[in-house]
């Protein structure tokens, strides 16, 4: 082999070891952003060292770390989806690093909103607003994740059917739409606007059985 | 070859790195654990600069710093495991993703009980009792990762004789026996609690013992 | 094939996989900065738990919140010159190493002086030039790292067009000059030195026109 | 190929894998504990926004920020030698992931070490000699790694020549002497003390020429 075949075929490697550095880079973003939820939950100052003390401090978090817990979840099913999404990729281009990044930007926020979310409760209930409005941006970003892939038969691959971006795409937009219903709720009562993201799981239930097709497809 | 194959190809190629990328995200959630550990200590304030006012704050964390010490090994012990796990994985799915998240969220637990752990001391001792809760909580997933990939021929590789899958899920069962009898020591008397996870060594020796034919063959 | 040819297999195997841990390596580095950024984003206390307070309290971050944006979308920027740097990198020396550890060195720094930034604005505007400093020293470490590559034809490959290691160095002394600019800037007003990162966009352009000719050559 | 040589060559894969994991979440550690040496740089409060009293707070956190520098440079180093190290391992065992395990727990306590030595000094200089026994211990982990190595040919490659090894051993070793000196000096001087970690410059270049031999046959 002479030297340029040899110079192209490195090149086309570290092609391919870019395209998974994409994927490693994004891992440890979304692992340190799920590991800094932990970070928010500290004991408060206890009065004396007695069992009880210890026990009503632990309860005074008890909410936060439910909050803890629901992030984790959300974070952790992002990263699900994420790891879905880079299975169908082949290629990389400029468009593809910035669309990733934009979403690694709203992961990495997500700590700080839950940690917001999870501490204060005002009427109209703004805290968890904000944390609704930081998931519908991770909704919007998957959205523009799976659209590009659609359009870009260069990058992607394994994407032939339109019906099974289509599915992608409403995926995303429920995160959206059930985010969307939470803010509404919180102008009508924090508690119903806290509950509400459990409707995400109804919802997905709605667009498996409608898609049901593409995903058995698969 | 034609298009089609070679897109099978990719997806093919895609799919391997898929299963390779759980474990480096997990890779980074262990490491990230593991490392926060150590923020957790800090000296405290000290009245003067004198060396012995610094040797006096330094003893004062003298006990948090063996809960570093413990944690670290601990965590340590279970990225071990992890790794071994991984190794009898060819395939994954949805479950073995969220079996695996599950397993990361009793990791990322770790240090925040730890903090609690070996700052606090009550009787009842409900400090020590949260973390090994904590720990009880990574025994049990480690159980359940090793039970699914028993029953899971599709997914995982090597695992045919039925004894070894018995020796790792009792193994597993060890850390949730030896931290269930750190909870009942802990109503008894706090001292004892802390020092009985010192029995997963005898526990683990003994079952390497009844096991000796599974390791052996391995 | 006999024992010493399989050793000098493994260890040409081992060799390429030193290479992909620097990317790797530094691809930690980067995520855990692009995240600590948000660390330091933190809700004052609130007098009251009133909806109004609430958005006071926001409101008395977003400035620090512009701040994360902004060094978010610099560090997100410099990791895709990174992943194009090593694109072209086949082999590595303890030069390339501690040039690429420099680098990090840069990185790691930019939190602490966005932290520093955007909390605190004097005159002349010192917390916003130690900022630039920061930027300048990771336009010169990308300086650097093209110049040592475009000089090591055993190290990079694909990198025979001497025009196109200009441009990537007129790049790189692009965010010299700019942050350059913003130290002048300091000493004459705070608010244009802050505007005036965004001269990089304009500077970035002259440059893609001035050196049409390498980058459609790519 | 019939089922059973197909499981083998996965788990001959896995196993290859696995390997790598163990650099991967090395680095991740290490990456994680070089960045959050700057975490540890806050600067202090300011009684006015003046200039002035930004560039006096500033001042006040110089010895920090050196001492920042001064880890980030030794963990640089650190993670070069783990990097080299594991060029010549082809296989592992449970003593080898120990005894990494232990090594990074050296590392991962360098943030601490760093804050408590660059923050205060007494007499005699006790917070900079807890570093340098953390530096010692780093020393020594280095040291087993490198006699496991040499005395484990399953596990290792390419280090036939014995003199190889003496030589990365007495490198290891010049960590552990400096580090001794700065105790040492720790009762004469804080100033020395602090100034003698140095001499592992003319040390390194010391062994550099007794080994000159192997070092030029690598």
């Amino acid at each position: 082999m002479n030297k340029s075949n040899h110079d192209k075929e490195i090149l086309a490697e570290n092609r391919k070891f870019q395209l998974e550095r994409i994927s490693l880079f994004s891992d440890a973003v979304f692992a340190i952003a799920i590991t800094l939820l932990i970070i928010e939950l500290k004991l408060p100052e206890m009065e004396d060292f007695s069992a009880d003390a210890f026990l009503k401090a632990l309860n005074s978090i008890s909410y936060r770390f439910f909050g803890f817990l629901f992030s984790f979840f959300f974070i952790g099913m992002y990263w699900v989806i994420h790891h879905k999404i880079f299975y169908y990729i082949k290629e990389f281009n400029q468009k593809l690093l910035w669309l990733n990044i934009f979403m690694l930007l709203t992961i990495v926020m997500l700590p700080f909103t839950t940690g917001v979310a999870f501490e204060f409760m005002t009427f109209p209930d703004y805290p968890f607003m904000l944390y609704a409005i930081n998931h519908i941006l991770v909704g919007i970003s998957l959205y523009c994740l799976w659209d590009f892939l659609g359009n870009s038969k260069n990058i992607s691959v394994g994407l032939e059917n339109p019906r099974f971006i289509k599915f992608k795409k409403a995926r995303s937009l429920t995160v959206v739409l059930v985010f969307s219903i939470v803010i509404a709720m919180g102008f009508v009562s924090p508690f119903w606007s806290r509950i509400s993201p459990i409707l995400i799981f109804p919802f997905f239930l709605l667009i498996k059985k409608r898609f049901k097709d593409v995903i058995e497809n698969k």
